[in-house]
């Protein structure tokens, strides 16, 4: 099989498989705590989503980057020079993958989903309902206001944001090379189990909307976008993040970055050769 | 002692080890859970079998590439250029290290087996007895048919193996060297925890098979190949890990191999040094 | 975004930083598990502590050594010729940053902090409500005294200071590089899992210090800093830390550090490039 | 502070710190399982206990080769070209390193344990306080005859040598660098989850025997050394480790290394600088 040149398509492609695995793992998980009975607590959780992002970088960053979250592509955008005319096919590539993998997790767990419904006399589309479109994508604490939820997200991605560029950043103590996928991994699984009960963590807007919509398309109707409420609360996990990324991305520069010894970085590195070659542009 | 080549003998006893290995530590946490009353959750019995696996490879890869596997071993002499003379070797070399080591860790708990089945008034070979053969191998979750059975074990094996040759290959990002086991561990563990519960994870025909027989020679008979119903069952998780790896090993090459950068590798590379010095030659 | 150099006050912003993230994920999974029904066993909190270290360190390495602790602060002053101008803003950084971070965690879970009051008619300030305090700072096992505390503190304080100097030590083994930083948090989940329940593993004077500041000002009041008894228990996290850190830093140079091969390694080196920095002047 | 050269006094040191360092961490854990209410599962204690061995590795493997264990050091000797004037003070080392962190750990949780006794009206040195001897060292299931543990023992300590060598063969496949110690303590958690029920996996004659003997000191008497049995089960965890670390060194050189690639790795080598030193005069 001949090799071919690491093309745009390529990219989308690899971009869509990465955030199909971290659904496939992750809604996995859900789906055999909530369906199957299987024994987790919340920090079995939060690893198993961790390092469905960790083994999606690592099948991923080689073509793409691996961004496999439109946050981070649209801060990279902002504020690492990744190309603008790409933002959008990756942004494309992320709900699409995160979409199908939520339809093969419920493909696999096709049984069970019927048979727990009708063991719990459950209608698809009620508010009751909800717990099991919770295997899908996230909803809110009942505790918390929407606003509150809003700056929950926001908090919590820029700070995987941040730590993220502190990670992939050779200029920043020891380069991390082949760990950094693992730890940020670990940092994903550190943010679920601190703050994960607050909001479910989505830090992602591909990763909640495209589950969602595919919740939305398989019975779970409108209640799967509004949480059972009266307002769009799909919205607050795909804007909560994309102003998060932003922050943390500027905030990591204007406060670490900017104080790394000059001789050993002159410009902020990411361990993805996609942001590199851009970056080496600018 | 002095060294000898690295022959055909020495591989297969490196791959009869290290099969065992994962046997050994992985049908060994079962019955510690299930005969011995250790407190585990899903993802503790998923980490212990995926900390095997690294285990095993660590101790197999300088002498056969640790494959482990036949699935693996068949997909890569069909897409990795490993010899077809050394396939059968391989795999009966497998499925033998599998037997012996459920084999021993039945002697290492054999007390425990029998007083747990006269306190549970259990007869090895009845249905219920199933219960003490899920020790050594896979059945399938009651909600599910045997043909998504089949899917399932398809589907994760064939992500299995594309992750696989993601994290060994040294032209996806950074080489990940000596992490590639420990990560291929956390891989399982991660297939484990989120897809576990519908089949089991048997991934591994030699996993699954070589115990099975062990069990139906050890006192449970057809109930181990059959699991309690009329159908040849352990066919199930011999083929469709077969089907699956082949499919990933397709799947990386055609999605993502081709679309890496061209001047960074030219060819798939496995971190294991038969595959690599086979590719060589191709 | 020029770089600048390597500031004193951009190695306090970085120590600002650093230390919060411990707080923020730290405090965080505390509150998830007092306030939020998380699931979590002790380990569970303790890698979730560790990890927090860990990230903490790969953000802030890089500018200021990530001290992230006055306790190591003043060690590797004592022991390590860290320069004694920046050893006060450093300490100052350090605890304003774990002060912020609690204020944030008490804003991100402020709806459950008073749902669970009300639901437990708890009032605040009150013996009873030091459960709640728990979630920022830690207190001691109702059975040990307050010796028997300090005792503690500066036992696993000083195990703390050796192990992280044997784990930056470039003449120990191996060098660690980019693995440093997770060892660290490993050994502090590690010391959390074995000394943790005597005395919540405070091991770091503004890890404590700042929080029940924090929770002396939200309306705990004295209950803060005494733990309900008639006692200034606050110094104890400070003190038993502080002393345990030199009495490591000393022990590691006098038992390990000096019996190292001469030709691997002359001086005791951290993996800090602040320190390195001013082992060179020395 | 002068450097000196690397002396037997130093390594004796490095091996009394390192072995303690295990049993610090190890017994802690098991103490706050059992006196102070930690809620764990088997795989927590195991992974606790796993890694405070790599810690311990880290801590001593430049200036003694982190033995750590005399069947370690005896079967390095007789199949690694350890010297044998050496083996003596390290194996009085560790046991002495084990006997005074069992102390340590008694003086840490003493009041913990007064409390808990009067609590259950357990009369220490009976054969109900039994439960608390457990925390300093370890007894058999009680399924299993005195026979069966020495076999356990012996087979896991065979599979911990020949996976140690394994780990540390720079010859076989990608060199472990500084991965290797945290390798060590997985595979001692992995071997803890998976065969641990049986006879608590002592897997070290200094790490048993040390503790044992503080708790019969400490007021167990003669119920620590016989289990409250008639026989010296004592020395189960002392010859079954023996025996079996010679054997898994054997049968790690005779049907792995020797099959290596000659050219690759012409000797059998250990990550631990005496032993390679060593090995180098053979």
């Amino acid at each position: 099989m001949s090799q071919t040149t690491n093309t745009l398509t390529g990219q989308c492609i690899a971009e869509f498989l990465g955030t199909g695995l971290i659904i496939f793992f992750g809604a996995g998980c859900v789906a055999a705590l909530k369906l199957a009975g299987a024994a987790f607590g919340q920090w079995e959780i939060c690893i198993i989503w961790g390092l469905a992002v960790s083994m999606a970088v690592y099948l991923s960053a080689g073509v793409s980057g691996a961004h496999l979250n439109p946050a981070v592509t649209i801060a990279l955008c902002l504020f690492a020079n990744f190309e603008g005319r790409k933002v959008l096919p990756y942004i494309l590539a992320q709900v699409a993958g995160a979409f199908c993998a939520a339809a093969l997790v419920y493909g696999l767990y096709y049984n069970l989903f019927f048979d727990y419904e009708a063991g719990h006399q459950m209608v698809r589309g009620s508010v009751q309902s909800l717990d099991l479109a919770g295997i899908f994508s996230t909803y809110p604490n009942p505790h918390i206001t929407v606003a509150q939820a809003f700056l929950v997200e926001m908090v919590i991605t820029a700070v995987l944001m941040a730590v993220i560029m502190a990670l992939t950043d050779d200029g920043n103590g020891v380069p991390r090379g082949p760990l950094a996928p693992l730890l940020i991994g670990l940092l994903v699984a550190v943010i679920g189990g601190s703050m994960g009960p607050l909001t479910g963590f989505a830090l992602n807007p591909a990763r909640d909307f495209g589950p969602k919509l595919f919740a939305f398309l398989a019975g779970w109707g409108d209640v799967a976008f509004t949480g059972g409420k009266d307002i769009p609360y799909f919205l607050v996990p795909i804007f909560g993040p994309l102003v998060g990324a932003c922050l943390g991305a500027f905030g990591y520069r204007a406060l670490i970055g900017r104080h790394l010894p000059i001789n050993v970085a002159a410009t902020i590195k990411t361990e993805k050769p996609v942001a590199r070659a851009e970056q080496r542009k600018a």
